[in-house]
């Protein structure tokens, strides 16, 4: 059965799910930085999901990728898969800027996270979810 | 018209071309290291791809983790197109050891790169060469 890791629950706020994967915000006021889970129980990489669950991951990196390009001003848009630290397959979405704390270097193991303020936390994920929701399923059931 | 970027050219050593990407292998014997660069020139967003083109790039970036993981031992497969630095489209493909000099951190902008000798970078491109061998094609255009 899928469940979250704990790490990744500690640190972000959920969006939401696409098809496959758990969308969440990760609580680093630094950057714009969405996460995805495919809720896929005991994957760990990119090879270990089916030729079409892969598929479906691929466009769901992109569909956030361009959503946060759209929304926000980004110089670039960094995604990766590492896992070095959660072993739990989960890819990383992050606008970046020129002018933001670890350009041009990577965001991982920068400094420590900034967490939005209250507030802060809750406007930037009601845009996020707003431009998503079209995306959004209800039912939580993995159906690829 | 598509050219690589000349940094990229630099740190590199040529394996071969996919259908959409070139595919190279980081000059660094710190990490066994592929990066593809999809043959579309002014390229440096995935998004800015077609669709099709993206599968692609996706699938040709599962081919070579997959690969890394069989001929070599991993514990993990680090996946990422950053490009903050070197503007054009590309994907990092790094092989990641518990033992290797970043780990768990990410490799980028870790310390300086460790050349391998000659005789070591045509061993490993040999290497990958033969595993990758039945994806290469001859003609280097891309006709997605």
């Amino acid at each position: 059965m899928f469940e979250m890791d704990a790490r990744l629950l500690q640190d972000t706020q959920l969006l939401g799910d696409f098809p496959l994967s758990r969308v969440l915000l990760m609580n680093d006021s630094r950057y714009p930085w969405v996460i995805l889970v495919p809720r896929i129980a005991g994957a760990s990489e990119v090879f270990s999901l089916t030729a079409e669950q892969q598929q479906q991951l691929w466009q769901e990196t992109n569909i956030v990728a361009q959503m946060l390009n759209n929304l926000l001003q980004a110089d670039k848009i960094n995604i990766a898969t590492l896992g070095n630290v959660v072993e739990q397959l989960h890819m990383h979405i992050v606008l970046r800027r020129r002018t933001d704390a670890a350009w041009p270097g990577p965001v991982w193991g920068h400094g420590s996270a900034e967490p939005y303020t209250k507030e802060a936390l809750e406007n930037r994920a009601t845009a996020l979810k707003n431009a998503l929701a079209a995306y959004f399923q209800d039912d939580n059931k993995v159906e690829l």
